[in-house]
């Protein structure tokens, strides 16, 4: 089952918002209300759900809590992903603090920061680290996930360092910059900048 | 001309990898050498940009300071936008932080917040409202664009409040809950969790 990025861009979100439902107690849902609800066409909701095996039913839509559990079985890590994190400057320290972040998917095992009132110190309970000493931290704490936090001119550095160790298999970066890394590394990026930029280019041409 | 998001974020991708190009000095670059800084395949790369009106060159390319300056001229806003951030905390300050919010397509004119500490105060060079004031405030200041980093729970009554100013066009919502928003308010996302996520079920993906 081969799924393309879009796909499961809206699966996470169907996810989130029925974990949403669930916490206000709704016990149905049609495909139009969580269309509204996350911007997407209704028909475009059933065609994904149905792709995962789900069919509402017509006039009645889809049991919230049955739909929940389904697509957090799909969802599901097989174990706990180990992470790092490196830069707990305010962009990192405010991830730390994310609820979201206080999941049992992952572990962050290991901060990183080139900061000397840092290293050597617990923030939100966890380690900090010299960034001079990623590639042997990662190695011995088996971190496979790095988010990066850094700013642009360090990312591709650190990111170099960090593969070294050999047990990266994705990377999460924050850093306004595109990263190359081996091929068998996934990559993912979060330019938040592009999101502001992608907003204000909608509102020019809604005007134009 | 109706242009899908995917290829606007493409589009400003391509600009935030030309301005690095611009930066660093380098005269022409290839649509294979975009596609692997990016991620994207070469065809894509061309495609895009002939849309756009550019034609590199084959065997050479793109000149990189006439692209750059192509790509600007279709993302340049009209005027600067007025833009107001709601939630002044770890990831707000991030955001007021990021070199790529320092910017001259907008101007964040207003910070709201609920903590009285930082209500009347300036923060990074801007004053700080208390969010009970936000309806007037925005409509005093037109401001136009809203960046919520406030917590889930706070999202939907601050954009309510907000958009009853009737001035504002656009909302970046970085908390983590799906907000409605009349029809003629665009509404972009950013869920950093999501992003994990979607990162975790590709490595898992890949394993299986």
């Amino acid at each position: 089952m081969k799924i393309a990025e879009p796909t499961v861009e809206r699966l996470v979100q169907y996810h989130r918002l029925l974990e949403q439902l669930v916490a206000e107690g709704q016990k149905v849902v049609s495909s139009q209300e969580m269309g509204e609800m996350l911007s997407f066409k209704a028909s475009q909701v059933r065609k994904d759900l149905s792709y995962f095996g789900e069919i509402g039913k017509r006039g009645v839509g889809y049991h919230v809590d049955r739909l929940h559990k389904h697509i957090s079985r799909i969802l599901a890590s097989p174990r706990k992903w180990s992470i790092g994190l490196v830069g707990v400057g305010k962009l990192g320290e405010a991830l730390l603090g994310y609820q979201a972040f206080q999941n049992d998917k992952f572990h962050i095992r290991a901060l990183f920061d080139v900061d000397t009132d840092k290293i050597g110190t617990e923030i939100q309970g966890i380690l900090c680290y010299s960034v001079d000493d990623i590639t042997e931290i990662v190695r011995e704490k088996e971190i496979e996930v790095l988010i990066l936090t850094v700013p642009g001119g360090a990312a591709q550095h650190v990111a170099d360092r960090a593969v070294q160790a050999g047990t990266v298999k994705g990377i999460l970066n924050f850093a306004p910059v595109s990263l190359s890394v081996p091929e068998n590394v996934l990559l993912a990026a979060v330019d938040i900048s592009v999101e502001l930029e992608k907003l204000l280019f909608f509102l020019k041409h809604k005007e134009e």
